[in-house]
């Protein structure tokens, strides 16, 4: 059980991006009285409006800011403030150079886009500083505010002079010496010992990009150094605005930023969402789950998702009818505290004019969407607060980690596609399918709480892991690590033998590693006769030490050699499934473990239909979601009553569901 | 009926570019003497021939000049003279940097290559005005002159200071102030407001990029720049050969250059068609009717086509024996008054050495290509003044605009792939495959002529068109629009609900897109039970207020909404086809209007064999051809005598024609 | 026969990249004890080991090396000592920027990666000089050296301001006179003419690349400035270590360095093989074969092979059990007289931490692979000089020419993909598939001593080449020449009329060229009535003159013309090829050539397995080496008797050879 995000507002918000300074103020007066109709009552105001609050150096204008909040908030609403930090003005740019991001060569970009600022520049610190500060004493007291959106998608990377040398300074604070930077680099390879510590660059395109050290190393610091202005905003908002959540929109596993590091730093985590029309359900439960294991187990702010349809994707299908109401229940039924969207009203220009919005161009109300929206959010507010801060209680927990996933995709070979986030995923899926509830961890998380831990393809092992993982087996846990775990530590560099420390736990040493080419494949040959199934791509060569093998390859020269083993360790046991498997085998496999250990479905449900769980107050509180695009028909737990909460219906025994619906089940303890 | 071209030479001029300087004298003897052989009557001489007439700055060199064209002359041909500016010499480059392109990132090109020129470089302008000047001084009033050929196959873009600069002066006489074009561009997305004109750049690749304001006002820009350069040197000649006509030779459905702006400037339009081998030819012939249109119908310049191949294909397949003769009068038979190559002789070196010629690089005339050209140069010399001037009786037009194809290509969604041109094209095609003569127009073309307009994806409806379109509709006019129309005006700002000035001639608003997947389809269901046809890539989702239901969509969640509709408007009819149709429909849709509006075919033919019409002095024109690769039977219409112009025979009844065969019959009224 | 490569070590050298440097003193002791039993006895020292040597401008430190050489000597090892100078230093790029290399636009690189040096930079000539000198002086005289190895795999191309006007100065050498160099680049094509020397570049991308005698000629500059670095090292070496051979380790087929010009600077020939695991053994053969000609038939050193797998593929697969063995006798079958490795242990870290080794990281020597090598190392020991020295009698000859390709692969048409070397390869294999040995032959090389030469693609005649093939075949020699044969000069100007100077030998003429899409195909149809073959690509349309037909097409407008031909000349005869046919007609066209010369194969064999000669003191060593993964039965020739020289036996009639097993039969003449 958790509070609610704000205290003042202990419902599901149904709000997101809205840009009036787009518009002129006899839209305003529209825009409001749509919002009542679509009972979007938390919109997102701010977010890249830093030319008209300063449009220059030394002019400030909050006059239509205040206005539209006044608006906003006499009309009934609370919003979101964003600041407007994802964009400099020109004018900055032109006065600032030093504001704008170079590339991957070291060469200067132009103004222009959105995310164009070093984060390094002292300029552009200095002026989020001011704009952070400013909006804060101005808006920090108002009784419509719910939380702070600070900037807007944070990410990419800046190789400009400025962040050469304040790399070199982070190196200095990190190594100490320069020694210890090429002792952990491994800069003899090749003759690439620096000598001096002028002579550390960026990982240049068209310079030093093979030191995989220096690599995950940029990686890092880029990833702090945004954290940083993250920070900076959020400091000079706390001191006006102590009581505000502080918040930043987070992308799901976007690739360049440890969200789990900036995660600590946020009050409260937000993600937007945007899943291809044709993505596997189970693939955005895990974006989800992920942002609740960010803060570990604490509800989210969905931020943004698109009522509609994205643009930016080669083919931007519509949600078909009932699919945002899914969605979005899917959404609270993993962790969401709201229902938020990108965007209220489509502008008339800009890249974007074709993203789906609230209000499209034709402006009307009898529209489909418009018409999804606003029930969906009349919808959400009879719910109340039947599901706010409630808390998920997930006995299996599968691992994700950035830095893994950095030197994952640096290591050149044994194949040059390593799919990491497919195979955590891959694995996430398998336990999701049966009614499962699962957390997202990372490689800091306390794991006592779990029964099986999944670390797929955990290839490094940073310091403490390893010990983590032991205390979890040896107090009764079951671990599960596959091909490529154990490599490498956290400079990146290869373990003496793998799977490195996690070799104890496991009971095995690799010998080699083979690659399978695209459609080439072996067997994974249950050693006590229950099946064969294909597995591919990576092939460890297996020996086992304290290990008992599980199943064997059935092909080539390693045939007979174990493929999955299993390692008693303690109170517990530890599983190494040595090459990338078909799907079967991960619900046969993880079927038996979950057996084993105990660990129950939410609910027995057809395919296509997820049971999700959260607890409240005592309260089990299930979702029922049918991703079918056709009517399923669902069987309850014998003899059991579920008050559903969307309709406030008693429903027992056998219940219809029609294409992409949803139920709500309450059943108090 | 139109005059000639040069009333000096009123017949089918054969020839094309011939560049001596690259080869010594005594090649010049016996290149004269193979174009007596051949027939080459017209050879372009001058092409990127700079270097040769001004070796440095204050050098100018016209002997070698004179002597050819001397000789050209003096052996009974006529030339069309080119401006060497389509390749600035290395010493120009090197003394006055400016003259160099910047690529999209704003970074200087080495010198190089061709069409290397910043368009706005006052150095630049200043030397092609001098080179052209010099050139009309000294040759406008020689007697074997028949046109000016300025530069060479103007293109590309450029992006330097002197540029941007320039750009930025062109907006404040487009727009007048800073805030207008803030807010024509919307700047206010993503805060990109300009608070100083100085802040405007071109849209570098690394720059500001997606204000889709600037990115096609800078299309719009570097194409009048260019055009400007043309005018430059157009101006220079004409003060000194007034009586010539001037011309600079086009590219098809180039993308960058608004080839309806360039004709008004020039005297005739030319153009260089360079198909593929597997080109349909219904393709080709859109790209004829489109240079005819430029200029409202009037017959053009075949500038450019291989003898033989081409060579910057992946596969540079030769075009088969009688081909070559075949798409000679397919361009006739669509309004070209010449048939001019690229090239007479294959050069020992440079990178189009392996481009067809004329003559090869064995040199020989026993050889098949020679044999070819000779012969058809005999035989058009035959046909003398039979075609010249004649004019094309459209009824029916299809609409391009480019303006229009640059919004589509920057709008990122619904999909990415919008295929503009081959849409355009696919619409021309099912009128073309009836043999029924077709004009390309333009978004400011007189529409009042015809019986049946159709504007593909006419995305962008700039001021004054939707006027024209109901002006003409009101008239009795048959008008058709499809999917993705009348979404944003001439600043590519959405208008408020498509097919925003459209909607009142259609009787129908779009309330949303929808996106397809390759390989995924939805079907048009006739309302009458006529048929059913596959549909796809986009589906507009249609709302009739004034229109009827012709057919609906088949599937999905809009199964039954409108997919075709007619809206009765004055005298005429307007018709919405809300997603890309398969051929078929075309085919049947268009059959039905053409019947309806009286339009009648040129003449019934079997598959592959097409029937263009030309009109003279009251006589019809009838060109037969035949695309297949085999022998065909056409049975010309009951009772009718036709004389057949190549062959000087009377024809009835039943002809035979060879592969590839062409037949022009002169029926007079 | 020829000597050992050094007379210290007339045996199979088993050894390869050893890099110390990279790790502390101890497991250097570890190193030597593993390599004793692993028959690791020629390491090779000091690749990538500059700034270990030299950790500054004024600072030398060979300490560490004394050291290892001794630790190495003293345990009775030899070694082959490198020079450093494949990466600078990050101190020398950093003081003095000119040894950096600059990309394809000029821009310079930033310090990193490797072969990032400047090949014309004064200061980088100067350091390596010095470097060279230093170790030379001290090393030279040691005991253990046997060769030394200047860099590593040179390669790649500087742009630079230093390389483009040390090519000004190298054309000025080249060609005399700015009017000769014109003439000789044909730059009046698109008015390219130079009036100054300065005005020449190199072939930038964004500048002129599209002049194919620069393009060309600027490929010959930068092979020989590399080519300059290398015999600055060794003269460097030579002063102070006269008797020790030094080589550079080349990389097959590489593109960019004409390596038959390289070999003449180099006393020994040295390569490092990395095949695809996948790769058709014929395509190693050839690749080992071309070595070996490099030098006019001399035995090569193999410097490095993986051991297990490479990293850098896109998949890298294990070589299965047996394979190294059966690669590496390939190698020796073919010219090798060492068995070499990259790399002895795999380091920590660096980006080819994952390129198989000897040592993996486990460091366990009862590992699969590190058995397989100590095996092979410990069977090759046994071996000893049986095979040093051995040649190769070859009666076949295949030519592949460096210029020749760079040429094809600027030619633009008349398809894209020239595909010269595989089309190389293809008529090299099907020699190869008969177990007949080949010469792999350059267009300088001496033709007399074969009976059948094979030039496929002999694009680029230069002088004097058509005059050796025509001495070849009036001498009674078989020449075979195919499409796009005798196009155009050493400067890449096309002769007038293909195929130029092999006009006469080959008594034809080419009329056009046409080209065939992917999928499409036409015949060769055998005059003689024996066959149909599929061929396409590109397909000559032939005259001949005093050639016969052979076979003729079997479609399209050429149907029924030559397709092949022979010509009579002197004593033999010349044929021509004028389509890419498929193998089965290479199979049976070869076949019958060389039934009619008299070659036999080296033994008949069963499929996939190999018969490779080379002859020693008289005697014949044939090697057996099955490329199955199966089991095969062999049957050696009636009546004859062989020492098995790997096991000591005495073989006959039927021997049954495992899968990818070898045998090497002596047979005394």
């Amino acid at each position: 059980m958790y509070g609610p995000i704000n205290p003042k507002a202990p419902f599901i918000w149904h709000g997101g991006d809205y840009n009036p300074e787009q518009w002129p103020p006899e839209v305003w007066v529209e825009d409001v009285r749509l919002m009542q109709e679509a009972h979007y009552n938390v919109p997102t105001v701010g977010v890249f409006s830093w030319v008209s609050l300063q449009p220059d150096e030394h002019t400030w204008d909050f006059e239509w800011l205040d206005r539209v909040l006044e608006m906003l908030h006499a009309s009934g609403r609370y919003f979101v403030l964003a600041t407007p930090t994802a964009a400099q003005p020109a004018w900055m740019s032109q006065r600032y150079p030093d504001v704008l991001r170079a590339d991957n060569t070291g060469r200067r970009h132009h103004h222009g886009r959105r995310v164009n600022y070093c984060p390094n520049s002292p300029n552009y610190r200095r002026f989020i500083r001011e704009v952070a500060s400013r909006l804060a004493q101005r808006y920090g007291g108002h009784p419509g505010l719910l939380a702070w959106h600070v900037s807007n998608e944070y990410g990419g990377t800046c190789m400009c002079e400025v962040c050469a040398e304040a790399f070199r300074a982070w190196l200095r604070r990190r190594y100490g010496s320069l020694e210890e930077v090429n002792r952990s680099w491994w800069t003899r390879f090749w003759g690439h010992t620096y000598t001096d510590w002028s002579q550390i660059t960026p990982p240049y395109a068209n310079g030093e990009n093979l030191t995989h050290g220096l690599t995950i190393d940029y990686k890092r610091f880029q990833s702090e150094a945004m954290l940083e202005c993250f920070k900076i905003e959020r400091d000079a908002i706390r001191e006006h605005s102590p009581d505000v959540p502080v918040t930043t929109n987070l992308m799901g596993t976007y690739p360049l930023l440890d969200y789990r590091e900036w995660a600590k730093e946020m009050d409260v985590v937000s993600w937007d969402c945007y899943p291809w029309p044709t993505a596997d359900p189970g693939d955005i439960a895990f974006l989800h789950d992920l942002n609740r294991g960010l803060k570990d187990g604490r509800p989210f702010i969905l931020m943004e998702q698109t009522p509609s349809s994205q643009n930016w994707q080669p083919v931007n299908q519509l949600k078909r009818p009932g699919v945002l109401r899914l969605w979005s229940y899917l959404a609270v039924a993993h962790g969401a505290e709201t229902v938020m969207y990108f965007q209220w009203r489509r502008g008339r220009g800009g890249c974007e004019k074709f993203h789906g919005a609230v209000v499209e161009h034709h402006g009307r109300t009898d529209a489909r969407v418009f018409r999804e929206v606003s029930e969906l959010g009349a919808e959400l507010e009879r719910l109340g607060d039947a599901t706010i801060g409630a808390a998920t209680p997930a006995r299996v927990a599968v691992m994700f980690d950035w830095n893994n996933w950095w030197a994952i995709d640096d290591a050149v070979g044994p194949v040059r596609e390593k799919r990491y986030v497919e195979t955590v995923r891959q694995h996430y899926r398998a336990i999701w399918r049966k009614n499962v509830p699962v957390d997202v961890v990372f490689s800091d998380s306390d794991l006592s709480r779990y029964d099986l831990v999944i670390a797929p393809m955990l290839y490094m092992v940073k310091p403490g892991v390893a010990e983590r993982i032991e205390g979890f087996v040896r107090g009764g846990g079951v671990f599960v690590a596959t091909q490529f775990s154990g490599v490498a530590d956290e400079h990146d560099l290869a373990f003496e033998g793998y799977p490195g420390p996690l070799r104890r736990v496991l009971g095995i040493w690799v010998e080699e590693i083979d690659a399978l080419y695209e459609g080439q494949v072996n067997h994974i040959v249950m050693a006590d006769g229950t099946g064969t199934y294909e597995c591919g791509r990576m092939c460890d060569i297996v020996r086992t030490e304290t290990a008992r093998v599980v199943a064997t390859y059935g092909e080539d020269f390693y045939a007979g050699t174990p493929v999955v083993t299993e390692n008693r360790f303690g109170e517990g046991r530890a599983y190494y499934i040595a090459s990338h498997p078909e799907d079967r085998f991960l619900d046969e496999f993880y079927g038996l473990l979950l057996l084993e250990q105990g660990v129950q479905p939410v609910m027995e449900t057809p395919a296509g239909v997820e049971a999700a769980l959260r607890e409240k107050d005592g309260a089990r509180l299930v979702f029922l979601l049918n991703h079918n695009p056709e009517e399923v028909t669902v069987r309850l737990p014998e003899g059991e009553a579920f008050l559903e909460l969307l309709s406030g219906e008693e429903l027992r025994g056998e219940i219809v569901m029609a294409a992409y619906d949803v139920r709500i089940l309450r059943a108090d303890a």
